[in-house]
């Protein structure tokens, strides 16, 4: 726990009512939303405004504080729990300022606090556009989406979270301001720091000031859902749209375990029999629009869908997409523990991928229920299970280690979105290369040279 | 100049036909596109496959060579330009395999001495698009490319090198191969190495190889000339094409003098009193690219274009190009020296830019004539002199630092895609902060410890 002299040292940068050191506090603050082992830190210390930063990080960096930097702690790979219980949490939710929104130059300035859903609607409210749009959105924050490089449903047509981020402004471990980036569409000047920074997880310096990219909202949209009597239709049906160059916005798969869970949850009459169910959505100009929901429909049916649905009204687009909103909430409750996945492969390699998920909970006698983006080859393998049964937990390690195994055989990736945070670190090396992680590591000690912003997250700060 | 005994161990590595010590040869490679202080290096090597470059790099950081990385040599800041006469140029021409073209996941897998237009060509006889098209393109590299993140003509629309560059593979200074991104769409794996890799104009690594994104071609593009009476009106209309939310593919302009000097070079009727020009094309689904040509067409009518002449076919889109396809030409014969800036500004500020620049050319008694990719603020304001009349030359000098002055005050950046290499390092703190030239040091120190690649480009080695 924080010594009291340390905690007057914040409560003079921050204010009394901005430090928090009681148990039930720091009990809060000691895990995310990974299934992982939690860590209770040694005090919270909340910012109200950027300028506090610098000293906060002069302070721990003199003291040899470990700082994780925290939003909304809607993490997957554990990237926002402590690693020792002398770690400071830096809560960033009182630094949620819009600063600008400049709808001559198409950008935003925000605050890394600011969350997400909002934000966005704030912008739609002025004709624009910020597309990213993570599972999480209506509580993450900018800041960890900037630190995670989140992906979201819109992926496969509009990108990341990096393909936003134009420039940042950071503190450096010296508690020095630093600024990159650029507030023009074009900039090729000194080195591409804030997409360095983007998807750092906190482990080069602490954001201050975020500038997002925005572009004009699509003049139309129409949703369809497509069934299959088995996933390996499907996953030709995704490979086919493409190959037809067709770019959806989403394009989006549930397996037929997870359409059951969903069913279990909403009764709103999904077949229980159905292998397979596809949700596509086209947006762009109105013509463009009729023209590539036409070719996905034919592709859809040409590979075997028994039901093309298309959505006629705002309602019924609503309907169609209610089974993928509830996925999460639906898998979340059927178990205990509900591990969700993110591997990501080349989208031709789908059908490959799910052939070896249905293997893997066969040989290792595991549930796993697979929705995800299929679009952009980003799987979401949820692994439904009781972390307390030691014995079903072994299992499942080990079912673990035989997808991330059979992902990077198909030339696939650890992580679509999710990161790598604790739960991906074993897998690093594998995916990469030696020299990869050797310079991961040299990133490290330039930025941190004492290995203090999040220190055993990605490659860790020692060794 | 490279001794006997290091030549021999050169020779051992790429054969005694790939490595260049004669007067004629080094002379060859001491300069490059910019206006700059030539500087003869001690030797040329040429590896003749990707696993030579390992060896080159290990024997050089043995014996403390510093080391410049050449393709085509088009670079326009000094990059390719050799810091010391011991420097050994590492030239990937013959680096120029097409690795891979992957039409179901929408990839190319490219050496670096590959060159951009047959490349885009290749892809495009597949039914595929690359979209970066840096004016020099057909004699370019990609290893160039990646090293100055290049723009071109599409930036506006399609983003710039570093939005298509998915993974690459590269050399540390250890001699090991590094391998970095994926061939997925979405990946949130570790640090974004290959990001950072983007525009470090060879300071931090050697490429070996390069995953680039490719994207299914527009189905349709339309073309528009439009005239001004002045640029002020014209860049009115380029602001009021963008707040109404179309997105061309190009938005080019040229200014009054630039007019000229074309009409002198080609003769094709051009209007010698236009005050400004304008060349919009839009491309996309063919109802979009009506839709927006007509916006098109009544904003630059509204904005008081004196003439708007739409290509109906692709004779005249080519015909209307001309004009700026022989820019660069027509402006590098009229004066013995011919120095092409690349300052860029949020697209809104391009009125003030060259209101200033005008004022600029007066002041300083110089003369300027500016084109550019006005539609992502990107300008290239060509200053036409002789280098060997000193009086004229510290005129000029006085202009270009008057010119980046107002870009920075404007918001703006020194580099739209050019990069900073030897000639615009002295402004870059006044962009950015002191502390991104902290960051810059620490990533230079932290990947090339010795200060062999590259050693002065953009912040250089030491100090």
């Amino acid at each position: 726990m924080l010594s009291d002299s340390l905690a007057k040292e914040f409560e003079a940068i921050v204010g009394k009512e901005n430090v928090f050191t009681s148990e039930a506090d720091r009990q809060n603050y000691s895990y995310d939303s990974c299934v992982w082992t939690p860590c209770i830190p040694g005090g919270v210390v909340r910012p109200t405004n950027t300028e506090q930063l610098g000293p906060i990080i002069e302070l721990c960096y003199k003291e040899g504080i470990p700082m994780t930097v925290r939003g909304a702690g809607t993490n997957l790979s554990g990237g926002t729990i402590p690693d020792t219980t002398d770690t400071i949490v830096i809560l960033t939710t009182a630094l949620n300022r819009i600063l600008e929104i400049n709808e001559e130059d198409l950008y935003a300035i925000v605050e890394p606090g600011v969350i997400t859903a909002p934000m966005a609607a704030t912008i739609a409210s002025k004709g624009l556009f910020y597309p990213p749009d993570p599972g999480s959105m209506s509580v993450s924050t900018i800041g960890g989406n900037v630190a995670e490089n989140s992906g979201g449903l819109r992926g496969l047509k509009y990108g990341t979270t990096k393909d936003y981020v134009m420039g940042m402004e950071v503190y450096a471990n010296t508690g020095d301001l630093v600024r990159c980036g650029s507030r023009c569409v074009k900039c090729a000047t000194g080195y591409a720091i804030s997409p360095l920074l983007v998807g750092s997880e906190g482990t080069l310096a602490v954001t201050s000031q975020v500038t997002l990219k925005l572009v004009p909202p699509p003049k139309a949209s129409k949703a369809m859902m497509a069934l299959f009597t088995d996933m390996q239709s499907a996953s030709k049906a995704v490979a086919a749209i493409i190959s037809a160059h067709v770019v959806p916005c989403t394009l989006e798969f549930l397996d037929h375990a997870t359409i059951n869970y969903v069913e279990d949850y909403v009764k709103i009459g999904l077949p229980r029999d159905a292998g397979a169910m596809l949700l596509v959505e086209v947006d762009g100009h109105p013509a463009q629009v009729e023209d590539d929901a036409a070719v996905v429909e034919k592709v859809l049916k040409d590979c075997g869908s028994t039901e093309v649905v298309v959505a006629k009204d705002a309602e019924q687009k609503k309907n169609i997409w209610e089974a993928r909103r509830v996925a999460i909430p639906a898998l979340a409750r059927a178990k205990p523990t509900f591990m969700m996945e993110d591997v990501t492969v080349p989208r031709s390699k789908i059908p490959a991928m799910i052939a070896g998920l249905e293997k893997i909970a066969k040989d290792r006698n595991v549930t796993i229920a697979t929705f995800g983006h299929a679009g952009d080859g980003n799987l979401h393998p949820g692994i439904l299970c009781d972390k307390r049964d030691k014995q079903e937990w072994a299992r499942v390690e080990l079912a673990v280690d035989d997808l991330f195994n059979l992902g990077l055989e198909l030339k696939g990736t650890l992580s679509g979105e999710h990161g790598i945070g604790l739960a991906k670190k074993q897998w690093l090396e594998q995916e990469t290369s030696r020299g990869s992680i050797m310079f991961s590591r040299r990133l490290r000690n330039a930025f941190d040279p004492k290995g203090l912003f999040n220190p055993e997250k990605i490659v860790g700060a020692r060794g």
